[in-house]
């Protein structure tokens, strides 16, 4: 068996120890006689995978009690949905602050249920750079403002929460959640698709707080509804609980690797380790504005783009895969999640000096 | 490791075969260096995963081509919601046929959306029969005739499908789908949960006809609406990839057992190796009408219900599983989907005789 190192932008690398734990217990978990995959949601032995996993991220992140966590179906793009059919709670409208096209997504499906107001934008700028607080124009009567904390086909992060005056905060966390140590309580509600930090695609995090439940659009169907979810410990209908069982071994493996600290301090020195090296060679170069680069996903250009194909090619000779940059923006793009180890940042380090002499 | 015999409704046993597949190549899929579930969903490896999954389905079920298939989540919980929002096609509502718990539900939430009429219902039977077709009170200018072909709960199935004077047909197929030879062209859209007879929960499978696409309500989110989801494949957004991998793993081995004319055949054996057993013992009952009877979800009662508990620890005991009735009807029910082998049951009737035997 050989295993690639791959900067896939999501679903992405997962850590080998949760997958090797996966396979050991793939026919039989835990003495049950069963696998994950067969057992009913009601059983004892899936409701205890699911109240650990829960209760893993509740430590992990450090959410408080006045939150509820929902493991829900329909990745990101559903929740573009979700959100204002349960947060509006009579209110006309949004504020959306649009930093890259999964912003941009959000806001125009979110403007399907209510009125959207962008009160910033970077789209003028190729969203290389997060807009000043200062220039933005919320609305004070908006039932929530709307950030995407890391926009993955962009490379731009948000290093701090935004004051929003009291507004609750809604953050689209699906490619930076779990990635360093973050006060939960900044946010009113949190959301994230589990293919990038969390686990196998097919399950959504939800993270809200619970005085803002209890007011949907009319004509929600309950498995949309939060609070419906919340209060069937998101067992309105059968989760999906092999995706749900991954990351809950993911969490644990959080915990192992010694929580949002120490994970947040390993994903600061990878993602240095990539962009001081850009930054140093101007056969590559990063477009985004220093304060404002993602420790997730890194998109670079060669001087050459004529060279993308060839540098594309021997990254894969060498074991180095997915780093195709999205269509949007061309050239590459390293995924640099939590399940990816410094030595395979350094692996593309060293592949990336030598693309460079092998072209003069 | 030690393997119980899993009765459960669902999540339910998988083929060994399967997750002996599964765990295999549970590190690196096909010398690809990576899981299923670390791979991008755009990539190749995956793609092929997924088409082949398609076809393989397309081929057991026999589908027609101008049927779409798509691979979504939610459940047919989801579903419930989703049916009205894509083929009123402009009809103010909807007939809905109750045999059950599911179908009074798919009725429920299905009437926030559009004017159902409930043209027949066994409710005042205790869902203990199909009502004749003779009784039905359709409309015709209803958009669709639902109906729940088995309802998991009661153990009623439908044995054919009900003429609706050219009404499309849409079925809840969740927990009979792939158990017997079907005629698909018969039906405008069936779609089922796969925690039953495909796979593991998190997928859900629809199949409809093309023509009844492209009149959504307005205002429907692009990720539920099935025209732009057959359009893009079932990948507008990133799918349940996993899940997706083992259900097309699942639909192999259906044709490895000789597809559904050989699994058909070897589910009529099996429930009536079960139901035989039951009409010859004065001990066990099932309230079913016969003719109506599922061969996927068997009910049964004991005489002396008092010895419930007693019952299911000694099955517990010997390796039975999943056997507790569903808490609104009570009892047993032994759900003995495709993966459940004739040994299986055969042991489930040896430990119901045994059980008869140490009671006198």
């Amino acid at each position: 068996m050989k295993r690639i190192v791959n900067f896939s932008a999501g679903p992405a690398t997962l850590p080998f120890e949760v997958l090797q734990q996966v396979q050991a217990e793939l026919l039989d978990w835990n003495g049950s006689g069963m696998s994950v995959m067969e057992m009913s949601h009601r059983d004892k032995e899936f409701m205890s995978i699911a109240q650990a996993a829960e209760q893993d991220l509740r430590e992990v992140m450090g959410i408080p009690a006045n939150y509820k966590v929902l493991f829900m179906q329909g990745g990101a793009t559903a929740q573009f949905s979700f959100v204002p059919m349960n947060l509006l709670r009579g209110k006309a409208g949004a504020d959306y602050i649009v930093t890259g096209d999964w912003g941009k997504k959000a806001a125009k499906i979110g403007g399907q249920l209510c009125k959207v107001n962008v009160a910033a934008s970077a789209e003028a700028d190729k969203f290389t750079h997060i807009p000043e607080r200062g220039s933005w124009n919320l609305d004070p009567d908006a039932a929530y403002v709307h950030i995407t904390p890391n926009e993955t086909i962009h490379g731009v992060e948000f290093h701090a929460e935004p004051d929003t005056a009291g507004v609750p905060l809604v953050a689209d966390m699906s490619s930076n959640i779990l990635s360093r140590p973050i006060d939960v309580s900044k946010y009113g509600l949190i959301y994230a698709g589990a293919q990038k930090n969390i686990g196998p695609s097919g399950v959504t995090i939800v993270v809200v707080r619970e005085d803002l439940l209890g007011e949907t659009l009319p004509k929600t169907p309950a498995i949309f509804d939060y609070k419906q979810v919340a209060d069937n410990e998101s067992m309105l209908n059968t989760p999906p609980c092999f995706a749900w069982y991954v990351a809950g071994l993911v969490f644990k493996w959080m915990k192992q690797q010694g929580g949002m600290t120490a994970i947040g301090e390993r994903n600061a020195a990878k993602a240095a380790l990539l962009y001081d090296y850009i930054d140093s060679e101007p056969f590559y170069t990063n477009p985004v504005r220093k304060a404002d680069r993602s420790r997730m996903n890194v998109p670079f250009t060669l001087a050459n783009p004529e060279r993308d194909a060839d540098f594309l090619k021997g990254a894969k000779a060498v074991g180095l895969s997915g780093l195709k940059g999205h269509r949007s923006v061309g050239g590459m793009r390293a995924s640099i999640y939590n399940a990816m180890t410094i030595d395979g940042v350094q692996a593309l380090v060293d592949y990336m000096k030598e693309f460079v002499r092998t072209q003069s």
